[in-house]
Parts: C-alpha cells; structure tokens; sequence
C-alpha cells in the first residue's frame, strides 16, 4: 500500500508474476481489502494462487521507522513482514518506506544465525554489465567484520541470483591502493584478504562502473552516499541534457531524430530496470522495491524473491558464515593427555 | 611538473594569469628549468612578473604520499611548498599528486591557528548554479568537530570567492531529517545547529544538486566517495550516450544537428570548468588543480588563489575558528570575591 504509486502497480505485477513464473506458488496481497479487490477485478489472475489479506493501516513514506512497527500494528508493511515470522510466505517485498520495512524486518525477523548486521544490497548497472552494492543504508556504524560478512553474503547472491561463476568481491575505498582509506577500510580490507573469497581488493568511485568486480562491500552510510549520489548524477545530467537539446529549432530537430537514442538511455539510467534491493542475513527473504517502482519492476522483484527462495540464499549465507568465522577463530582441538 | 600533462599547461596558464589578472604580483614556476625555459620561449608573457625556479626531481603519479616529501626533496612540488613556508610566495598551486601535495602542505605549512585539521574543498556544479563540498579526502577518519569548522571555514569561502552573501550551510547525510545519519553526523548535526552559522540542516544524496545550500560538509572519505561516484557517473551516462548514438545513421543525423547541445552539456559536466580544489585550513594557500587540468582549467585556478590571498581567507578562518571555539567554551569570568 505504501509505495509513491499506491497498490496498482503491486496488483498488476503479482498477476504478471504467477503467469510468467510458475516457481512461484501463491503471492498473497497484504493491504486495504476493499482497495486491493476493486484493482484486482480488472485483471485477469490465477485465482488459486493469488489471495488477499487485510491490513487497515498504511505507512507512509513520511512515518518514522521504528515507531511506524510499534504503533501502525496493523499495517500492510507490519502484517506482510508478519506473515514470514508466521512461516505462512518465504519472501515479502515492498516499495513502501525503506526505513519502516528494514525496521520491521529486524524486529520481527531477526538476523540469520551467526550475522549481526544485515546488509541492504543493490544492483546497480556498470558501463558493460552489473555488480552488485552493500551495504547501501541498513546500517550506518558498521565494524570491519559486518563488511566482511557483507562480502559473504554478496557472494552468495552473485553467484545464485546474478549467475556469476565466481564473483570478484571489492571493498570501496578512497584509494586502490592497500594502506589508503579510513580506519574501518583498512582493517576490513585485512579480514578481507584473509578469507577464503575472491578479493580484488580496493574500488575507489572513479572505477565503480568500470565491470573490475561483481560485488562492492561498504558501510551502510557511504553506500547509501555513493548509490543516492550517483542516481542524482544521472538526473542531473539527464535535466541538463534536455535543456541544452530544447535550445533552439535545429537541436530540437536532431532530438526527434535520435529520439530511439535517448529513450534506450533512460532505459539504462532507470533503476526501476533493476529490480529491487535485498536485505541479506535477515531471518527471512526481504526485497525493498523502488517507491517509484512501475508494475514491471516489481514484477523482476518477485521473480528475484522466488529465486532467492529456491536457491537457498539464505540457508547457503548461515553455512558460509559459519565456516568463515570458524576459521578465523578454530574450534580449539580437544586435548590429549599421555598420563 | 607532475600533472598529467606535464608542465605545459601551467606554463601557459601563468603567461595568461599575469595578462588577465593585474593583481597578481609574480608567478614563479617551480620545475626543470630546461623544460619550463623551452616552453615559455615560445609564448608572450611579462618577464618581469614571471620566473623559473629550479627543482631537479619530480614526484609522479605513482609515489607515495609521505614517502614523495621525505625522499623527493628537490621535487617541483616540495620547493613551491617550501616558497609558501619561507614567505617568498603567498599560495602555491600544483596539479600533481593530491596525496603527495596535501602532505608536503601538512609537514611543511601545518594548520592555521585552531584549526585541527584542513578540509580538501571542491566546487561542484548543480543545477542552476553551484555549491562547495568539503572535505574531499584530506582527512579520512573525522571527529565531529572537524564538520563543524569545516562549516565555518567553507561559508568564509562560499562569501569571499563564490561571492554568496549568506551561504547556507548544509550537512552530508543519509536522510535530511536530524536523527538520520552515523554516529559522526548525529553529532556534528548538534554542533553545527549550535553554531552562529546558517546552518540548513541535513543534504542527503538524492538533493546534492538540488540549489538547497553553498557549502556541503562531510569527512574526507564520504567526500571523496561522492564526488568520485558523480564524476563516474557523468563518464558513464556520458559513455552509454554515445553507443547510443553512433548506433544507426538516423541516431548519427541527428547528433550531428544537435552537436552544439552536447559540446556546452559536455562543458558543463567537466570537473576542468571549476578550477581547483583548495585545502582550507592550511597555514598557507593550497591549491589543488585536476590532474588533467587544461591551461583555461588551471588559470581559473590561479584567479582563485589570488582571490584567496587579496579577500585575506586564511585571516578570516583564524578569527571566525575563534569566536567559534570561543562560543563553545567561554572564557570563564575573573571571580569576585567578597570578604
């Protein structure tokens, strides 16, 4: 209920999603009944595997976080998250307000054994393909291990959902070099290089879309900077485009001819082609849509929640911790006493 | 001597500075004679204005920031430092190494009164006009107060160079409301409202560009983080433009009537059009110009050291740090005592 575009868009997607997917059992759709069945009406749906839950409450875009889990008890977003503590879905996705649904998620849901801090991961398009960004706002104090977890668990869903072989992980910095960045960077660079993963080593922002590593690992503070501060690029260059193509007849007249040019380009630059983000190692398959995600959008999301599910993400991160931690700190071997 | 381009630009910026800025008393070009000789030969300049210094070493890209001052004393850089240090030149610029020029300026010129540490600040384009983000990368683990006098150090820029009269000061962050942020802006969000400056709150990444404030503060590594991704961003969009448009004749026709569009788009977008970045807080005008600074890039840069020496910056940072600091903790009153 709570994304910029209402429930429309959520409807539309979850009827698409069930034709084009059959992995995907039953979507149950949680909101205002009344609202959400006026929508569905219009559309044709394989009823068997579609059904409605009733929320009275919505959260707004302008709630608070934490407070919006404790008093909107009864919200879509609340009740959604519910029904995966419940064991009643695998997965919930939502494009209502990021801070409420990672909010509800960590209350009701908790963390994945052995993950202290989930990381909020995203795809973000590079000149030639995609990689994938985290921590890009769960969690603005991050400790060199919570990075190095995020390494784990950006693994995993490179591999499973992403398809790559074998992912090349970065740890963005201010520098490529070793011994340039600030005092978290350069402890976790070390957990880094000592674990098992695949490690490039330091991306610095001038490489971030230069296809050198499938996954990139940062606090959630500079991943949240980093991702907000290249979307506001793209618009910029985006408005300036339009302005210095509207200027005069002849520059208006070249725009309509290579108008296929710039419609492909938004296409690109859009990151409602890119699905949704994932909150990994949490107790639970959480995927936050865009709040301006369109139907096809949220469509790719469920498509990536069905997948996370099917392939194990989740239970796939709980082994890869455990052995990761394991081997930073062995189990000491039982003694052995010649008396 | 040690910009991408080799010394040629700069030689040619100085021969223009001299003819375009009266104020300016005398440029000394710090670098190979032979080299710097053979290329002011070719060019009308004042001689009476300009002059070679010699230094027999150049620090390149690839040395190491401490390491290029202890062991590259002779470097171009080193001596144009030492000039600043000696009072035999009022500021220094260099579009060399940034590591190496920012620590040639702490070991040799160290900070101004009260200032603990300098902020590496860098004019960015928006919109509709500009704004000043700080620290860039000079300081890559920050403490609260250093935001802060990075605020007050910034607004003397915005109003004595960028000609702002009032110049809103605005907070780098993950969310503009004032519980959203790290532990580091929570608090430096409390000093800076504390403070006499016009302080606007919160930017996040989505209004970077958004015309809301003249001076963003932030610590040196989300600084450079974000004006990195933007300049990545810029070359990717720009990049994926033109594949676009080079994809068909129809596309290609269409360029080639609107290429008077994207030359003044490319114009604005190039880091080049904004002179350097200045390290405030230096005992000592620092600065910065882009490694690929052209001529016309580094003149622009020259003008502004001028400005900085003429509207007296680093006086102004010393008292305004002061009567800040001052503010915080108040000189306790002399006691009365009564016997």
């Amino acid at each position: 209920m709570g994304g910029d575009h209402g429930p429309q868009p959520v409807v539309e997607a979850a009827a698409t999603a069930l034709e084009l997917y059959p992995q995907i059992e039953h979507i149950f759709l949680v909101g205002i009944e009344k609202e959400l069945n006026a929508r569905l009406a219009t559309l044709s749906h394989d009823r068997s595997r579609l059904s409605i839950v009733h929320a009275s409450e919505v959260v707004t875009m302008e709630d608070k976080a934490v407070e919006s889990v404790r008093r909107k008890r009864d919200s879509s977003l609340s009740r959604a998250v519910d029904m995966v503590k419940d064991g009643q879905a695998d997965a919930v996705l939502s494009p209502g307000n990021t801070g409420a649904f990672m909010a509800a998620a960590l209350i009701k849901l908790r963390t994945l054994p052995g993950v202290e801090r989930p990381g909020l991961a995203t795809v973000m398009p590079s000149l030639h393909g995609k990689f994938l960004l985290l921590d890009v706002g769960a969690n603005a104090d991050a400790r060199p291990q919570h990075l190095c977890d995020y390494g784990v668990m950006g693994e995993i869903y490179a591999r499973q959902i992403l398809g790559v072989a074998n992912p090349r992980i970065g740890l963005f910095s201010i520098g490529t070099e070793e011994m340039k960045g600030n005092e978290l960077t350069l402890e976790a660079h070390q957990l880094l290089k000592d674990s098992p993963m695949n490690f490039f080593g330091n991306i610095e922002g001038h490489d971030l879309f230069a296809d050198k590593v499938d996954v990139i690992v940062t606090d959630g503070f500079t991943g949240n900077a980093v991702l907000k501060s290249c979307e506001a690029t793209s618009r910029l260059v985006h408005a300036w485009m339009k302005e210095e193509l509207s200027l005069n007849p002849l520059r208006k007249m070249g725009t309509w001819l290579a108008a296929g040019a710039f419609r492909d380009l938004k296409k690109k630059a859009n990151p409602d082609e890119y699905g949704g983000a994932i909150l990994l190692g949490a107790n639970g398959i959480c995927i936050k849509a865009h709040g301006k995600a369109n139907a096809n959008a949220i469509c790719s999301a469920l498509r990536v929640a069905a997948d996370a599910i099917t392939r194990q993400v989740n239970k796939l991160i709980i082994e890869e911790i455990r052995l990761t931690h394991e081997k930073k700190h062995p189990a000491q071997p039982a003694p052995t006493i010649a008396a």
